[in-house]
């Protein structure tokens, strides 16, 4: 271990994305080998009894209530941006300079013209860079991804996804501040769009490709919150939900559908892709399974199957416990990190993780769908 | 037995509905009460070696091989028009001019303007009029009417329906003729948008009232076929597959899509519904199940209930066997024939079937549907 | 039409099953070919007022109020017995003495010997005979004994069967009487062994074969319950609950339970059987699906599928509608008894439905199941 | 956190279970507070390199080959017994001489015998002790259990529970060693019965109570396997597959079943439990699940409800992430050991894990298991 070469990291922000990525760093070294060991250098917030306490739950070895001054740490070598989203952009920027690599939490940034110039920083730096869409890495997304990048599909017509919660839909309930800045557009830039539909669309171009224009409608059903910082009612800036219509350079068509008023779902992330030869379904409330249809079959004996992807042959299962057993949420994250550490082991290798670049492009179609929803016309995506 | 007045049935069309409707004619004496007895008096079809078949198979009493001459016919009460969707109009009014009842299969007509004229017709004729959106009529789907109409979902605020299938993936398959006239636009009108979307219309305007506006894509993906009529490869004019967002009267927001594509599902006609208190759900590939989520449940209990609708509690299950024990396809025209009885039997009562009026509402959703998708706008639908 | 044998039917008992008999009669010929047409030509039961209603209601040409009338009449082919359990014998054996084909509802007869003397009557008459086990004729159950015919599953390893209902949980219901004479141990013979175990036991010795040997525990979870014939408080003698371990003579165990106290479950019959290669399980509340796991697929796509068997390639799923469409519960009667046509118009062909002989053979493994119960020890199971 | 007591825990044996154990240890800070920090002081196997290869992994701070050396070591305060079942006695009753709290792995000992002498020692020494019967701490299986405490289930009727896996069926598979000593009686003291059916009888009694009785059956399908150690084949003398029935104390039925021969189940443990007001429901492959069946419900809404039992309302879910999000099976480790520490921060609270006793009746039921196996009748358990 001791030859063992160190992924010093810095952690901005320790609200819930802090704490998943904190367990990807603790747990990541007990289930995939890597030459890099990866340790909890500081943790960064404003509050010092908060980050304290934090710091020492987690194991990191200093904090910080300055993000610039752990940004500007020698002893970094890796910055983690888990704060919200209209801070990505300076913070990012400031770690470039600094010459520190860049985990950040998704979406990007508030909008792609940000995001174009985090892009270009991060390029023009030849840094790593990686964007926390973790679902990818669940075992099932994964071997779906593999099984569509082999072409078993043959030609796919269909793509369908969404993201259905319900936790807003009390008028009790207010915006802005530490729990529910993402019901504050100034913080979150949008409302499901960003923190929803984003890993969909994610996924969505993974597996499938470009999206190259789109047909939105959003709404806002409860038009006005207290803000929990002025203890005043104002106006609610976030879409609530967003379905748009939209087709891919591959010709086939999708729907994507979130919202946070469909009452009985609490996180149901799912997406279809229906090809000549196969189709595939996944459900994140039962996300170690894959549903899967192999045209192939001879009729009489066709049938979705629920592949329980959790034996040796699945993707990262074989790094856990035995067949039958089920991961979880968090695994997701570990995953990632495993993949962003094959990549520093060996940066030949190709990247199986979500970089600036990709995320960029998700950032763009975002920002066509929310233009579409304002102008009720079809928009055509930027390319990334 | 002798004293029933009796409701003497010509049947036009003898095809896959045909079937489903001599069905309903057969089964609905057997396990529904009413003062009319269904007599199946005649059957019409062109092929006259089919129809007296057909006559002797489901005990018809005579056959037409001209259905001016069924129509004309006075021990006629009833004509069922099971043809091709281009003949409906002509059909039904010359059934008007001979005061015919009419039970018409769906889609009420080729466009809303054909429509319209059949709607005049029967309504100053004061005929009674059915359209046979049979789905309504399982027990599930009318258990959910029944719910929502109560009122017990609260502020509506999500619909999403689809209609898949995947029979028309082969470039193999050729349009036109009689079990294919509904890849011929000429015959069908449409594509999926009134053969399948059409009844998913129907249900959510039965459940959630009037759509106002919709934003289509459709698409083709086989660009030709041969035609059964000429051999000859031509040009593919039906939609195999459309997809739209949708806003109801309601305020709630909607997304439909059906296609011929959608490898593995046979016939998945779904619908969600997600108020403020309650969520429904429906499958027609599990028919006898309404996925129920009440928000009124304690916090440590909810869960989405799957209620087997197949007891004596649940919509015309009473009338059939015992609880537990499932129901099918076919009892869906039963009971819809059944809800036209007991109006026959007392016209004063509610309605529960769609008639020409209500099909028409469907009719302009679908126009508005395939505009939206020529124009690439969002289309206003016309109020029926 | 007018050039078919005829089969005349004589309905004995008019209750629950008289009305699934009845609409199998109405239904076959619609659906399935056949050279015979079923005649509805007589019912009997000792309600005059009720029989003559059913009668009308189902179309039989006439009606009796005793069945040693209905069995002597010459214009009867065949005799469809459908009374309580503790009648089947005398009136089988009539039935034979008048030259008349039976078929009888399950079981065969209150117990092992009377079943013997029915199997001696009607193989010496040669007569056709058949025992009322329908659910082997599902789509799903006929494939699934298809598969396991074909020597698909390689090795039996494990049976597994239930039944499961709770409509008797309640300490008001009475026993006895026409609604509830199953909870009567005199008209029924037994509780849920005969009831229901016996459904499990045919399907389970049609797909696995015979059963060598059982331990069995039964329990009466409400000692006494009001009869209704005598309105007094009575010992209940039925068995409420059963549960059996069994060995097969092909070497696999099995396991089989059946409850009327198992809340929740209106009529749960499940099987589900284990081989070397696949394995397959199935669901009356589910009943057109098939599960289906074969361990041929390659371990990354290893998964149970669930086959929605309503495919014109599935068991006489081709008969009814179109792919992707239910059948139900009453449709297993019309299959069977199209089988039974079916060797009526060819007696050369296997019978694929129950006969006395077969029946008799699940009537031994209740009857051991029962010794069982009470002795408490291993029974081995008479062969029929 | 630097006031915090320490508890050392040395780990002997590293094999699955020494890795679901340490990730407990690992994890348990992160999410649940206590007084008490836990320390992987030391890991003991026999094999040097392995061991300390582990231990970097797992950061243990120590490791030794002899399991007496660990032990003996005055810096540990608690010791973590993952070895195969023949060595948990001795090691022990080892540890109570030397004053070590235990953390067992289960089942607690190869017999009863062994099982009352450990049970003996830790009680009169007043030592914490626990048994590894993890399943009980996944968050739906907890939920179950306080459903039924909280008497809402009303009398139970039945109770049933099966242990599927489908790994052995393979004739190539060798017996003893490493990964394989489950399959060598010497080692493991029985096959399934031990291995699984512990597992459902655990938590059997931990919902149900005492089971009083109990009939069984065992089958050893492959007679003879190549033993790892000697290189020969040699005659298989564990169970392959075990079935029971049984009787509770509060005079509910119950049938238990456990196999290494189901094609297709991994890893499928599941229990059902029916009360007159309510039933239950889970399922080990969707383990954030329980399904609840509420009769209490009025009867056209009732159903089986799916509750995902990822919110802060369910028990253990709000320590970890957001409702709707997955947790896995070594949440269920974690989570025990946090109860286990809960009770050393404050011995006065009702212990809600299996201690020694407990696991000492599970071990009784598995006793007469095999001896009811053994002579074909039924027999009585012992109470612990």
């Amino acid at each position: 271990m001791s030859e063992k070469k160190q992924l010093r990291i810095g952690l901005i922000g320790y609200g819930f994305m802090g704490r998943t990525h904190s367990n990807a760093y603790s747990q990541v070294g007990h289930f995939f080998d890597s030459e890099h060991s990866v340790v909890r250098q500081a943790v960064c917030g404003r509050d010092e009894v908060n980050v304290k306490a934090f710091a020492e739950k987690w194991s990191y070895a200093s904090y910080e209530t300055d993000w610039r001054k752990l940004v500007a740490r020698e002893d970094i070598d890796a910055v983690d941006i888990c704060t919200p989203n209209d801070s990505h952009a300076e913070i990012a920027l400031e770690c470039v300079k600094h010459g520190k690599m860049i985990l950040c939490e998704k979406p990007l940034a508030l909008n792609g013209e940000q995001g174009e110039a985090m892009v270009r920083a991060v390029e023009e730096s030849g840094l790593p860079n990686l964007v926390w869409y973790n679902y990818r890495f669940l075992p099932a997304v994964t071997h779906a991804k593999n099984i569509v990048a082999a072409g078993e599909l043959g030609r796919i017509f269909h793509y369908r996804a969404n993201f259905l919660q319900d936790w807003t839909i009390s008028e009790e309930l207010p915006q802005g501040g530490a729990g529910l800045w993402r019901l504050d557009a100034a913080a979150a830039g949008s409302g499901v769009t960003g923190d929803l539909l984003a890993h969909c669309i994610d996924t969505a171009r993974w597996i499938n490709g470009d999206i190259v224009s789109v047909s939105a409608m959003t709404e806002t059903f409860i038009k006005e919150r207290v803000h929990t910082a002025t203890g005043e009612k104002q106006a609610v800036t976030i879409d609530d939900a967003c379905a748009f219509l939209a087709r891919f350079e591959n010709g086939s068509l999708a729907i994507f559908e979130s919202t946070r008023y469909a009452r009985g779902h609490k996180a149901l992330y799912t997406f279809e892709i229906n090809g000549e030869e196969k189709s595939l379904f996944w459900d994140l409330h039962d996300l170690n399974r894959l549903s899967y249809f192999d045209h192939g079959v001879p009729g009489d004996r066709r049938g979705w199957s629920s592949i329980h992807c959790s034996d040796g042959e699945h993707p990262y299962a074989g790094n856990w416990w035995v067949p039958g057993l089920c991961l979880g949420y968090e695994h997701s994250f570990v995953h990632e990190l495993a993949e962003f550490l094959r990549c520093l082991d060996d940066p030949s290798l190709e990247k199986r993780f979500p970089d600036f670049r990709h995320a960029l492009g998700t950032q763009h179609v975002c920002d066509a769908v929310l233009e579409s929803a304002r102008s009720g016309r079809w928009v055509d995506v930027k390319k990334a």
